[in-house]
């Protein structure tokens, strides 16, 4: 088990893609976006329960009132086996009036409800509304039956949010997920496009350890795979957020695209893999013509590729449920990987 | 505000469609089929709280644990603006692996939750689970911001389920519902097409007056519509069964086409209504080549239009939320313009 | 066989919908619209070849380079059993960037190939274009496998394209198809809304005799059908065309209700019926909100439902290939039918 | 300008992914399935017309009347802004009932149509038939506004075709394609997975030079990039056929992955590229279940980024309209970069 500590990507030395990061290389580099995380981990692994979740929280427009005037919103559905709650009414309307959620698969109902429950809080004449929110099956090392993400804990989630997060790994809702045979969690990255900035924040539940290559790197040539890592399940969500006023059609020529970024990973979307995508701009309106849009598709591609890595590289060994170990992806290993081959942009 | 008794509509002398009706003209005439409601009416107009709601469960294979062998399923979206829940999935699949519910909008992800925590109880290896949710929001007549229905109403919903079910109108989730200006709620039809049967069940709250037309006959130029009725929210959710053995793309094609039994009703699918159509088929395989599919086009779209009009001539005068009363459509009226037109079928 | 004049469906007494049309009750309502037909109908029943097909163009923005200054434009396929080309660029871009034309089934690439080409002629710099052709199988009176439609004929289209246009029936594309049992073809009308206009024109080659419903009438009952008429193929094209600034995704949900339409008249899109809808907005941009497109949706849905009921009214008796006869719909037996049952809008 | 030989990537020491590949490591590879090329290489670049196109057409079914008996069929549009022909009824009925065809853009129209005139001359009694043809834009080195792609042209493709065909580069459709900014063209690959095998072709047009990986290889970092080509248009067609009998909903979950491929090789299917894919099974019926698809959808990963990979390395350095050159990736420096990484699969 590795004790190493945790660096994102670029610590590694690999900056992958074109363009320029935002900031802090993170989701929240979009102006008026911000993200927050409630942790579950709690218990010893044969404790019962043994918790290892947690719900994210991604408020798309910080600075108004989301329900009142909604975010351009548009998804994109590589592999429906999932649960994810809210789409069609996104595809319908091209808006999303809540902030965005992520939690475990068998939770994602309650934290729409707590969403739900928000927005009729703070306005008492609300009757209809959808929350979105998205999930991954964190069962190998969590309870997931015990359904314990709470209203209060997605609350704790929005007390957390700020304008300027870069937690990643075992955080909020990845706490227990797993990727690539390797423990993974909550990624996150941006790209700077002119005057825009496009954000990533990805929550990686798929792959095989063969499968994952970095910036091109394929890790298992070089890196023996944790051989507990269970084969089942998986998923991944992928949101896209942005500060350019684009169309919901055209948020959705942007969104699909994340796909093109799990390919460079190497996923496979296998079956039992829900991947799904899920964009928001906060501008609204239409400013940009179709034939402007190729920057927004790379910076989209490559922050949800980065957005992967990272998911990979902050996250630490668990021991979860029932005593199963889910290994760190070892980055002693990665560094000396890279360092024989070369840094990426020479 | 009328005392008529209420009566299903070819009581009124209107048979609708060419096909014939199974056994008891509803949707558990398909073999294996099972309803059941909880109807949450309670609570004078003037009480905190005011409940005109419910749950209704509709299991498609009662004979077998759906989990394990789920039934073939699909979707059709006419308007998204609704927050069904479990939609992407049985798009990906093809089947669907649990009974499926409805409610109003705000306990959408409770009942989710619900049906999700009873396949839980029924099987300890179960970790992921896709409950399939419809609704329609009936803040009209309802507290629906009280989100009064829990899992225990839903579990009331399932041991009342039988196989011969034709309770319609003011039950289960049709408790605080509205169609066409009139009080509408659960309706249910059946087609027999050769040694098959298709059935559907609806949850009407769509429409304006002087949209209805019944078996062709416009409502409004024989009846005064009611004023009080709102003109705001509305949504249908249309179920199809059937135990014909369809590949899901082919069911997609039946379920496709319950939007011309909504068009014949007269029906707009206005901006604010959510139209939904879920289908399944409990008969696996695919023993139908697409050629024979028209006979099944067919019932599905004359059970779903007579379905509505039941969901209308069943439901009975409503005093809901603030003393809002929506009234029943008066048969007696309909009946005499039935007679002044002449038979359906001469 | 029929004599009688053919009529238009208001000059029977009979003013489906609430809206009140445009000034033509046409597609060419909608400003800067153009509307042309080139019909061939050529050689006697038992000649080699036995012509009774057509061409038809609508151009969407007269005042325009179309390819230059595209209209938004949306799709929605009921049932995609059919040949339409152009599709999924239009629903990628949102757009339109050539005349629409209309056709029989195995003309379509050729008609295309011409529209296509239309656009090569008239720029030197175009080297990519995607011009949008919909088609209904004629093969019932028409010689369709001789293939008769040419480059030349779509140009006849354009030359006769005028931008008041109420030609229906046995026209253009219209000349050999066949819907409801009785011969049909091309039919159009419109609706107001505040200041914007809603045009349908349909191709109607779909439904069987027993399925027409005549703004509620049940058209079976007091006429016999003709029996000669085929049950085989069919297929409808059902175009929506406004000067309504709307985006694609809301011109979209406008276009998806031309279904509530041909439900109304009681379509059932049976196996073999392709039954495609495409729309266009001349004026680009996005002046609406959601919430206002109601009306919109109702225009839609009535100018689709009455333009079916004038491509069967206009429509006159043809005997076509190898002396197959399609009667027109008896209008008389139509208007007496109305009397009894009295007038639509009392 | 290169004069090396011209070589499939295992030549050069790749082996991409993790499966073997069928024994010509090629589409034909799937029993049944026919490959032929029609090359219009003519004209030097100054003369008119310059013609670097053609016509490639597959035979998903040799051994059989595809019209009588269609193969299983499914799409996936990533990028729909392309001209394909045939989609919407694939998507329908689950079926492709003619061999598909590829050419350039402007000429998709009359390649369809002399494949559906194929259907008619073979049987009589056919009077509908849905040809499926891809297509790029070769502008850049064909003249494309000449349409000189004809019927007969697609007959030569016919009569070359063969059941063991490897042939790549600029051949058939891809005899003036244009891909990361090197020649590209026709590449193919297949994979083995258990008793079946499944195939990719490609037609490439997409991609800049910096976004090209080989196996992980930043090309970019390695080989200056080509300065003539063009950076405009593009697109990518992805054909997938397998032997496995899946139905029309699984080989559509096989499809859609191919743009996980594309997203290995680097590709951001940008604003100008039309990327489609469409996938046939010969072996019809559904004798999977879903969760044995995932080495089906591993194989059509890879075996289309290998394809890919082909479809650059066998191009010829091209010199087409007006003098421009593209030209050929070159392999030797390509070879040199793999060797000073190591070979793929130590």
């Amino acid at each position: 088990m590795t004790s190493e500590r945790r660096t994102r990507l670029r610590e590694l030395g690999i900056a992958p893609g074109r363009l320029p990061p935002g900031e802090d290389n993170a989701l929240t580099d979009v102006p008026g976006v911000a993200v927050g995380h409630r942790t579950l981990h709690r218990g010893a692994p044969d404790d019962e329960p043994c918790l290892r979740t947690g719900a994210s929280v991604i408020d798309p427009a910080v600075d108004r009132d989301v329900y009142e005037n909604p975010v351009t919103g548009a998804t994109s559905v590589l592999n429906g086996y999932g649960k994810s709650v809210g789409l069609p009414q996104v595809d319908e309307l091209g808006e999303i009036e809540t902030p965005i959620g992520l939690t475990n698969t068998l939770d994602v109902w309650s934290v729409a409800d707590a969403v739900a429950g928000r927005a009729l809080e703070r306005d008492a004449s609300v009757t209809s509304v959808n929350p979105v929110v998205g999930e991954c099956n964190d069962g190998v090392l969590n309870d997931i039956r015990g359904r314990h993400v709470s209203a209060a804990h997605v609350e704790d989630a929005f007390e957390a949010a700020t304008e300027s997060n870069t937690q990643e790994g075992c955080v909020g809702a990845g706490a227990g997920t797993t990727g690539f045979g390797w423990k993974a969690g909550i990624g996150t990255a941006s790209r700077r496009v002119a005057d825009h900035t496009v954000g990533a924040l990805v929550l990686t539940n798929t792959g095989k350890p063969e499968d994952l290559r970095i910036d091109g790197l394929h890790v298992d040539r070089y890196v023996e795979a944790s051989t507990e890592a269970s084969s089942a399940g998986g998923s991944i969500m992928m949101l896209v957020g942005t500060d350019a006023a684009l169309s919901s059609r055209q948020l959705g020529r942007v969104v699909e695209r994340t796909e093109l970024g799990l390919g460079r990973v190497g996923g496979i979307a296998h079956h039992g893999s829900g991947d799904f995508a899920i964009g928001f701009a906060n501008d609204r309106g239409e400013t940009f013509s179709d034939g402007e849009l190729t920057p927004l598709f790379r910076a989209a591609i490559e922050a949800t590729e980065e957005a992967i890595y990272n998911s990979l590289t902050r996250a630490e060994t668990t021991v979860g449920i029932d005593g199963t170990t889910v290994e760190a992806l070892p980055l002693d290993a990665v560094r000396r990987a890279v360092e024989a081959r070369g840094p990426s942009n020479p």
